[in-house]
């Protein structure tokens, strides 16, 4: 078992990272639950493997126990399911004083993040990420959102969880396209932060997509570490927070515009190649690093092309991402691997040249 | 012209309270408002009356000045008018680092505040409050929030604006009823921090009633010094600033079970004439107080008394109040005037006949 304590503006939560749910009431009891009214939400995927589980571990610590199941996928991110959250709290009197448990991956993460960020202006929230993307990404750091016309998380808030319980053995029962998915992330953690932790994926390949027990916790470990540090130093993204968003500029862009039929993980890795390609251009990377960084992304299975779109048309959803102010674009880039600068005076046409790069 | 420096956990904001617009343009251009994106969001009585104006003061600072006008009234003030809100801020490119302008009275300030809150995680707003309610209570403090399935607020954020510019002679186009309504939140700042200021409202109901100048420039400002000291030593609203909900409980309880016919002040009104007799059952507010208050509230035309409601229904009411935790009950009483408490201790009994003394 291995712990991460976050600091926050207000308060400070834990990231337990383990291969049971063993400890869960451990922790639950160390937050003060005792008594207290707790609702668990999760989909209608991930409900049938752990969910029964949770409300058993929950039924020794408080008799106030009740959950609701929402339907899975990118495609239910939006209001109406925030909604139909909102009626099962007031149904069931949950209070500013209450928890509210987030049980699966991103998606239902971000959106209970969100209903518990703003029913009866917040309340509490515990993430029990089961995907490999929620557990080294969206479950740290207090972004909560939803989708809106198709604008990825463009409705959201800033919300930090009061615990973050990662059990790796959901991994198990998880597709691997998913497992893949969440790869991308991991490599991102390597690409902006830190060289070594770059080589220990790198050279794990076997391992990792073998999901072996030992090497995921220390995977997810350093990634939910390199996370953490990020997003405590800079909690509302006024800064450094923004260089998590490697491959995310184009990475979102190609999301939207392939309406989410790619996986976030995916859109990333074709986001990172670009980005990496811009940073080759300006001579940050050698050509060797590029070609090493293509094919890590590459034996994680993830996408490095992509042949349906056109350059133009993702260079101007560029704009519409929520982390564009006054129409000035920040490009994160790589200065070799395992560091990375924000950048705001690239001009469009590398950037038009970058993205033509993974077509 | 009178100003209010108001703390945040962050930042500070102005609160401007004068006759004119006409220093609107000098604060705005004191936040940094140059050339940035600002969208005004008013209703349809309150665009006829002040929108132009407001958009001829802005576009001598920015040409990238847009507006909206939502439907008016607690009816509308739901996640409907939300959405238009988040799509007309999709369409104009509004980002994190525009300004959102809010004009008009509480409903409106509380949506568009709602609406900066949670649009890609926040961006800012400015409160350009033309109701004396609003001027005197929900401009300030950043409550923000939306009702939903008729729950007042149940939905919601804490987001402060960046500025509240209050021009008084906005109260001159205001129907009579609601600059009476205003005046039960104004009351209740005396009744709850300043028996002088109670006794500055009391002595000065002529002057008031006829909204003469230099008087309601004098009332407001001494409201928004009560209002704005309460909040700022309680941001989130986890002690002192509970002291506020004074007549709230059970005039929330009255509202919604009168579906939003009365007005919040008049609510308010009456569940301050109700706790007013509770703390007089408690031996701490003597009967000619009791009959003072009455009178006060009774001078502006609010009502002490409502015969359409039952007292066990309203009772079981007040635990749908999002301040009610864990079931427990916090009532906020008077120690005399002008001076409160908060009791969680209060039985059912007292609270009951407090109730039936509205009846």
């Amino acid at each position: 078992m291995k712990l991460i304590k976050v600091p926050t503006s207000k308060d400070s939560y834990n990231i337990v990272i383990t291969n049971t749910f063993d400890y869960l009431h451990k922790y639950l009891i160390e937050l003060g639950i005792k008594d207290k009214k707790v609702c668990i939400i999760t989909d209608d995927n991930v409900c049938d493997l752990y969910l029964e589980k949770i409300i058993e571990i929950l039924s020794v610590i408080t008799d106030k126990v009740s959950y609701l199941v929402i339907p899975h996928g990118e495609n239910n991110k939006n209001l109406d399911t925030i909604s139909s959250i909102y009626n099962k709290l007031i149904n069931d009197n949950i209070d500013r004083d209450s928890y509210l448990i987030a049980l699966g991956g991103g998606v239902t993460g971000d959106m209970v993040g969100y209903a518990s960020a703003t029913y009866m202006r917040g309340n509490h929230f515990i993430q029990i990420p089961t995907t490999l993307l929620s557990q080294v990404d969206s479950s740290i750091g207090g972004k909560t959102g939803v989708d809106f016309n198709g604008y990825k998380n463009i409705i959201g808030a800033f919300h930090q969880p009061k615990l973050v319980y990662i059990n790796t053995n959901t991994l198990l029962t998880l597709p691997k396209k998913e497992v893949n998915a969440g790869m991308g992330e991991i490599i991102k953690h390597g690409l902006i932060a830190s060289k070594e932790y770059y080589n220990f994926i790198r050279d794990n390949k076997l391992k990792i997509n073998n999901l072996d027990e030992e090497i995921m916790e220390e995977l997810i470990y350093e990634s939910c570490l390199i996370k953490s540090n990020v997003v405590s130093q800079d909690e509302k993204e006024k800064g450094i927070r923004a260089t998590l968003n490697f491959g995310h500029t184009i990475g979102h862009a190609v999301e939207r515009l392939l309406d989410f039929q790619l996986l976030h993980g995916e859109c990333v890795a074709l986001g990172m190649v670009s980005a990496s390609y811009l940073s080759y251009m300006l001579n940050q990377v050698s050509l060797e690093e590029l070609e090493d960084i293509k094919q890590c992304i590459g034996d994680f299975n993830l996408p490095i092309r992509i042949n349906t779109l056109d350059e133009i048309k993702i260079y101007n959803e560029l704009f519409y991402d929520k982390k564009t102010k006054n129409n000035i674009l920040n490009m994160i880039l790589l200065n070799g691997i395992g560091v990375c600068e924000i950048r705001n005076d690239i001009d469009k046409e590398k950037i038009v040249a970058a993205i033509k790069y993974i077509l």
